[in-house]
């Protein structure tokens, strides 16, 4: 049995995220299905993190054990010939079987495109968040840095009890409260909200405001809660200043930005 | 009564072409919608020629009639917030009510990307033709050059018998047999497969092969075939020499090149 490190890119904007679901086109459920065609064994592919409907992803990381003896680079080939043009595998490499897509991620990177320009490309329009209105780009770049170094995301992330819920009791078992990324266990989730940002930060690239952050791990709708907060920075409705009272809150209800649409998000790259 | 010249850019894969059609979605079909919607008119806007379903247009012109008040650029603004965004208007302006889009049309340039590297960015996937296979690029380069000048462009012509006889009968009862651009009538055919091309070229932009070509018109399918017959000179199953015998045939037939995919075409700009 190996296991395989796939590499692929995709264009969210026709599928209902990366997540298996009945019923639904998902990028993994064509990747697995692309997979049993080309090897003919059932497996799921697993992802480095999900992602949402409409976000894409330059370079998302799957793992999945397979029995077949195709080459890695046939591989490839293989499953591009059989994959929509809208998913592509970049890479195929054999890794160790205790490596895996989430468990061995030490960092992530993700980056978002907002259009500023009056009239929004017909091109761009399922790669980008189109933004005509005035921004003060100086105060959104200011409130950007200040969510670097480790801090409770809770304010940040979606809201969903049940997994609130399963890290009050793990927390309560004596799980660790840190995130680790030594010795990951598979899929496993950390049991708490902190989360590590080594790089927060805005670049003006011509028409587009283009915002990258680097981290050890991301909560649901992270990236875009972060995006819609920093919004409301640059229309004035909320200083830099007031972002570390919003992560001091630990509370999605203590911040008024809204998730920010999918369509500008990419997974750029995951490192191991 | 005013005549408005609306300058359209779109993302040609979702709409069945620009032809409006029952039960379709075109571009010509949807703009008409949208204009009713912000003018309250029933109007059709006539464009500069059709595209075919999946060709793109960076700058498509078309004309209608409006007894609105509306300045143009509001115009912009409230049709760009009906349409998709698939379809945007980059310019309305008003012109003499003698112009028409496709009768006052001088030159028309068209472009064709042929994406050559081994996987083709998803993002990428609906606006190139991928062709990832070795491909002589100084002969498609001198077969292009062999296409220059005034020609009959029946054997690059989509095969139409019904145009054909059209043809046929109106040269019989003494129609000019060159097309004119001089007092053109709005919306009427040229009598003839004559066409002027005062460049037609390849570049090569990265790991794209870009073929640009501008002439005074274009007959159905023409760009498509001509960089079909193009793809068979780059892989040696024709020669450049080749090209002046395939126009002399004036027969569709005697031309083994195929239409190349729409995916990869663009109308570049319209002059007038």
């Amino acid at each position: 049995m190996r296991n395989l490190k796939l590499t692929l890119a995709y264009d969210g904007a026709d599928f209902s995220g990366w997540q298996v679901q009945p019923d639904r086109r998902t990028v993994q459920g064509t990747l697995a299905e692309a997979f049993a065609r080309v090897t003919g064994e059932a497996a799921l592919p697993q992802g480095s993190g999900r992602t949402d409907t409409g976000v894409h992803a330059l370079a998302q990381v799957a793992t999945v054990n397979s029995a077949s003896t195709i080459p890695p680079g046939n591989l490839v080939q293989a499953l591009n010939d059989v994959l929509p043009p809208t998913i592509r595998v970049l890479l195929a490499e054999e890794v160790p079987l205790m490596f895996h897509a989430r468990g061995s991620a030490h960092a992530k990177t993700y980056r978002y495109r907002i259009m500023l320009s009056g009239i929004c490309s017909p091109f761009l329009a399922r790669y980008v968040y189109h933004h005509p209105w005035p921004l003060n780009e100086a105060t959104m770049m200011a409130a950007a840095s200040r969510v670097e170094g480790e801090h409770d995301f809770t304010s940040f992330a979606a809201v969903d009890p049940e997994r609130a819920e399963r890290i009050r009791l793990a927390t309560s078992v004596g799980c660790s409260t840190t995130q680790t990324t030594e010795q990951p266990s598979p899929g496993r989730e950390p049991c708490t909200n902190l989360r590590t940002l080594f790089s927060s930060h805005f670049a003006r690239q011509g028409d587009e405001l283009i915002y990258t952050v680097r981290g050890n791990g991301f909560l649901h709708h992270m990236v875009r809660n972060l995006v819609g907060t920093f919004l409301l920075v640059g229309k004035g409705k909320l200083a830099a200043e007031d972002i570390p009272r919003i992560l001091g809150a630990r509370d999605r209800s203590a911040n008024p930005g809204p998730t920010a649409p999918a369509s500008g998000l990419y997974l750029v790259s995951v490192e191991y």
